[in-house]
């Protein structure tokens, strides 16, 4: 893996000398372990002029550590030694010391408080803005972080199934919520990749709903959001069923919309294609049935080592889709007080002569009566 | 509610008055919800110069909710119509058509990013630091926000005892951890206060370790550190108990000795101690003792909306224990490669003439054999 960190740090360095900064200090965690491999927490990277480091807050003994592995031991480390310093500090100390005489920093993620720390401690650097330069390294894959993303479907796909098996009417939100938890990691996640959203009856539908304890009744919907996170890279998988024998009709029908729709956006993902174009894809087929209101701001988001990514397919955005660029499919229509659907995939970008779009989880998105 | 969030914000005003700012605006969500309630992910808070206004990210439908009910209802909502809206940046503009002259931001909380599009949107404000004027106010309790951390120390009590009446051997820290989690919920928990941390053998000890596939064996030493958010208040609790019918000799001295450390620490819990000194009355236990290497750098910290407040209880720290002010005890050794003891409690500063320091989490401390 070291020759993977070294190649992603050479290619922001590249970014960096063209916006005219030597130095780079990465101190998003998501960042520094896409650049640098598994850190201990609050750990920051600096790109260094003359040489690059591993800035660690304390003795890794003592500090929970990113799941997953162990940082690029090509790196060197730098360990404060008292506690309360900020590593953020002591690197731009360290960039000085290298010579540098302007540092990119991520103004996104450093706070206000923190970039004055930084410059009190580094007066003679010019500081100016890394901007999102490495998430927008991050947005296209290769094929070993998108293999984690596969296992990660199939772990989600696995604990999914085996909930679809047990006996669902009486148990509530958060119970079915937390097995789902616990099956992710029976199955080898190192854990959720997001606070799993269970959601019975008026509930159901809703985008990022928290698990209450509303029990699962016969005739409700019931949506199911939940992902798994392996060797830090997250997915994600939305389904809805109804609870019961047989569906009502405005179930049928609304649940045919909402697969309509995200059929629609999933078809639409082809290298090339502009993310506004996949959300109008999906948005549409909503729009046209008169769901105009409540509809979620996004059709779907990138995925990777974090859970919401670039891009962001939303009416505004602006890019194109390319390959190796994974990315969830997730419309849904909520109808106050009744409950609703979500459908939710996550797929990988692949050029036609690939097969096109390559679906990473893979449970039924028949309406299933449970 | 509704009079102790008017309250609370009746305070943060004259601070900052004091301060020379009429106008404040709060975007650090655990002060949010100190100041407003529950109120859904991204909602920042105005204290206007006319009017306090919430304003949040959009329709909360479909936006994740704080768990734990409704934001102060006696306070004006202001929704962002379209996605992608950044709320601080929408809640400056008010403070400017309010015709504030000032405003004083969370500059610890706010990034450079958006401090900027704040200056951009309201250039005639003068933007002052508001600094951790909010935090200040959370760090006394109110008996209303004790008994919430009094009914989650109790069901983190419940979790542990159950857990302790169950086989262990052969199981993973991951199973233990999420089996915990689980219980915690079942008892009516919102969630975990923070991630569960079970540590066997080598990893016992270790503060914030994350539970990996390592499983209990005999002989082992196994801490668990768990803790129960209810109505959005975080408790702590960690203990650590010997694998099989009788703990080893360095065993009992090690426990003995952390043991001590602990009651020292709780001791010295006292309306007026200084923060260092109930650090340095723990500490010196373990140093005399020759453990003077890895010695975590915290030996305990306050808890509330969030787990890890201030006060901080280091060697540095400044400032003094009040009454009603919770905080945590939880000294630790860890001896790399044969693990280690630390032991955790969640009390309450009372004076003497109350009974002297409250004691949240009541699990025994004797060292169990299981």
């Amino acid at each position: 893996m070291s020759e993977v960190y070294a190649a992603r740090r050479a290619r922001l360095r590249e970014r960096c000398q063209a916006g005219g900064s030597a130095s780079a200090l990465v101190t998003r965690p998501a960042n520094v372990r896409y650049l640098a491999g598994p850190a201990p927490q609050d750990t920051v990277l600096l790109l260094g002029k003359r040489e690059d480091v591993l800035v660690c807050a304390g003795p890794s003994d003592d500090r929970p550590s990113a799941a997953g592995g162990r940082p690029d031991e090509a790196l060197r480390r730098h360990i404060l030694s008292g506690p309360g310093g900020d590593p953020a500090v002591a690197a731009a100390d360290l960039a000085q010391a290298q010579g540098a005489d302007s540092l990119a920093l991520e103004e996104h993620h450093l706070t206000v408080a923190r970039h004055r720390a930084v410059r009190s401690v580094a007066p003679r650097l010019r500081l100016a803005d890394l901007g999102g330069a490495v998430e927008q390294l991050r947005v296209v894959k290769d094929e070993e972080e998108i293999s984690c993303l596969r296992i990660g479907a199939e772990i989600a796909d696995q604990a999914l199934g085996e909930l679809l098996e047990s006996i669902l009417v009486g148990r509530t939100e958060r119970h079915l919520a937390l097995e789902l938890e616990r099956r992710l990691v029976d199955h080898g996640a190192d854990g959720p990749a997001f606070p799993t959203s269970v959601a019975a009856g008026p509930n159901a539908g809703r985008r990022g709903h928290r698990p209450t304890d509303r029990r699962v009744e016969e005739g409700d919907f019931l949506s199911v959001c939940l992902g798994a996170t392996y060797r830090g890279y997250r997915c994600e998988i939305g389904r809805t069923f109804v609870i019961g024998t047989s569906p009502a009709d405005w179930q049928i029908e609304l649940y045919d919309l909402v697969f309509a729709a995200q059929r629609a956006g999933r078809e639409s993902l082809v290298p090339g294609a502009a993310y506004r174009d996949v959300d109008r894809a999906a948005r549409q087929v909503l729009d046209s049935a008169g769901y105009t209101q409540g509809l979620p701001p996004l059709t779907g988001h990138g995925v990777g080592l974090e859970i919401d990514e670039d891009p962001q397919l939303t009416p505004a955005a602006m890019g194109k889709l390319d390959a190796c660029v994974p990315v969830t499919v997730e419309p849904g229509v909520h109808l106050p007080g009744r409950g609703g659907v979500r459908i939710d995939d996550t797929l990988v970008v692949r050029p036609e002569a690939d097969g096109g779009p390559e679906l990473l989880t893979i449970t039924t998105k028949e309406l299933l009566a449970l």
